[in-house]
């Protein structure tokens, strides 16, 4: 008896007496039609939240985004021109001022009272919004969270995008930005991160800076990280229709992937990290829900960090969608994603 | 503004100039058929595996065992039947003595070489199988694997099972071993820890020693714990059909729960610890896959742990179905588990 032979004594013990589990068809498989209720064990007011929405719609989802450049530019001016900074300083008792940093706009957000451990200490965010949604002064506003929950300084980056500005733009300004702020921070004062593109365009991020030969900086938050643009992880297909934010691939995701890469391969490391090295990357705390499509990214990245002996801290929340967290940060799985962030970069920065 | 009208900003631009991603119906949501590849970034070993299976069919798992207490008594006695245990020492360089602890049969398991880290240490190893299989020298499968990685004396508990013996038998079975290795072993020389049903048995287990004013052991692995046994977890019904190994809850889970609680509420603390109190437990690893049923008893026990203060290490496989790591130990998943809880039980132990 092999070691391979025991190893299925489990399996043949379930089979015992009665025929086996399996029917006959190999893969890809038929899943067939199923009903889903709210989750019983995400927070009451994440699971009310979904009992009382409509079901997401995956055809709906494909076909909901601008079909032509020109309309993707009129989205994105129209975001640049909404001002929520005010309201934002006041719920948050943050100060948030839009300036430049390299020639690229970012808003510098102050809190109310800074932590006595990150008095030296600033947090570059990178927002999300699958590299095609998310800019404008919008773009502060999970810094914001950040910075009003952490105590400590932020940085928000609103990189350029497609389709003015593909890939590598969003790279470049990032990198522009750090390059800067290496003049008034030590990397290891300095955490980079965001959400979804912000996450995955963080872990280009530090890639590039290694390229570059610039130090990286002292901690990683990668909130459910876009980070492989391919139509490959296995939660893109499990969890399509039941994610209510993403819905579908054949959405933002794709639509994101095209304009961005713009032509380069989608599996280009800076483009979609899970391709590249994550050897000598800083430690990094990884949020995803159950229902998330991107918690495969997210288990993806977090072990490809551990195999390179990075310290990564995985989070995984019942019941919860790409990014719920940011987009309700007051309920109690954005509380406690929030606290989780500020633990750990307590815990890691110089 | 409020700070949760803002928090729908991401939402709100996700909708601009297009018509919501959402339809007409509330929870419950029918999640309609759709095909699923095999995993292209699980291990290759793993993705193989699945892409060369046969679907599992949900409603043969519902019918697929035992269907009486006399027909379950003699699938139990064929695996006590069976002696597997020389083909184990064989494979993986360990010994195996089965011997009583306190009137309970149990493995004694010793490796090749203990690593110096554990001359002093003990690992009380309780093993799966929905609490009605797994019994009989198989039960020290697992435990002889991490015996074999760690370099850790082990010692695996042949627990009793119903029909003859339901619960609180497996809970007070583990105790009095536990407090007979009390006499050679400080608690906190001691992990405790399996998959499965014996991944929930070790919560029991640590919140019984809690009850009964016992030091609790210094480590605890859970691998995809089976910590609620109601059909509520939220992964039971997203993963239900395409986790390969459980397939679905009205097969093993509900005949196992109904066998086990014997009339006792399903959510009773010591049959279900999800329902339980956390606090004061020791360092733990939890082990899971994107495909597992019980991802969300994984996830939902990381964060009642990490609630309570207690470090807890979270590790999910893409595309892994439950407790595959065990019955394929050979595979990259299987090998870093047992990488993993070998590191693991190297930082905490005394």
């Amino acid at each position: 008896m092999t070691r391979s032979s025991l190893a299925y004594l489990f399996i043949a013990a379930c089979c015992l007496n009665a025929p086996c589990l399996i029917a006959q068809s190999a893969a890809p498989w038929t899943i067939s039609e199923r009903s889903l209720p709210a989750p019983d064990h995400a927070s009451a007011e994440l699971a009310a939240a979904i009992a009382n929405a409509p079901q997401p719609d995956p055809d709906a989802a494909a076909s909901n985004y601008p079909q032509s450049d020109n309309q993707w530019l009129q989205m994105q001016t129209a975001a640049r021109n909404q001002n929520p900074l005010p309201a934002l300083e006041e719920a948050l008792g943050v100060q948030i001022e839009s300036s430049q940093i390299a020639g690229v706009t970012v808003y510098e957000i102050t809190p109310m009272a800074i932590a006595p451990e990150h008095r030296e200490h600033l947090f570059l965010h990178l927002h999300g919004g699958g590299y095609v949604l998310g800019g404008g002064p919008g773009a502060a506003s999970e810094g914001a969270q950040i910075s009003a929950a952490a105590g400590i300084r932020v940085v928000s980056v609103d990189y350029r995008m497609p389709p003015a500005a593909p890939f590598p733009a969003a790279v470049d300004d990032t990198i522009a930005v750090y390059r800067e702020l290496l003049n008034e921070y030590s990397a290891g004062e300095i955490a980079i991160g965001g959400t979804s593109a912000g996450a995955g365009l963080s872990f280009a991020a530090v890639m590039q800076m290694k390229n570059l030969g610039l130090s990286v900086p002292g901690a990683v938050f990668a909130g459910t990280p876009w980070a492989d643009l391919t139509d490959s992880s296995d939660s893109l297909h499990t969890n399509a229709g039941i994610d209510r934010i993403l819905v579908s691939y054949d959405g933002l995701l794709q639509i994101g992937a095209e304009l961005y890469a713009d032509g380069e391969a989608l599996t280009h490391p800076l483009i979609s990290p899970l391709y590249g090295d994550f050897s000598g990357f800083p430690p990094t705390i990884l949020i995803s829900g159950t229902r998330d499509m991107l918690l495969s990214d997210t288990v993806r990245a977090h072990r490809k960090l551990l195999a390179e002996g990075v310290q990564a801290d995985l989070h995984v929340f019942e019941g919860m969608s790409h990014a719920e967290y940011m987009i309700m940060p007051d309920i109690p799985e954005g509380q406690q994603t929030l606290a989780e962030i500020s633990r750990f970069l307590k815990s890691h920065l110089d």
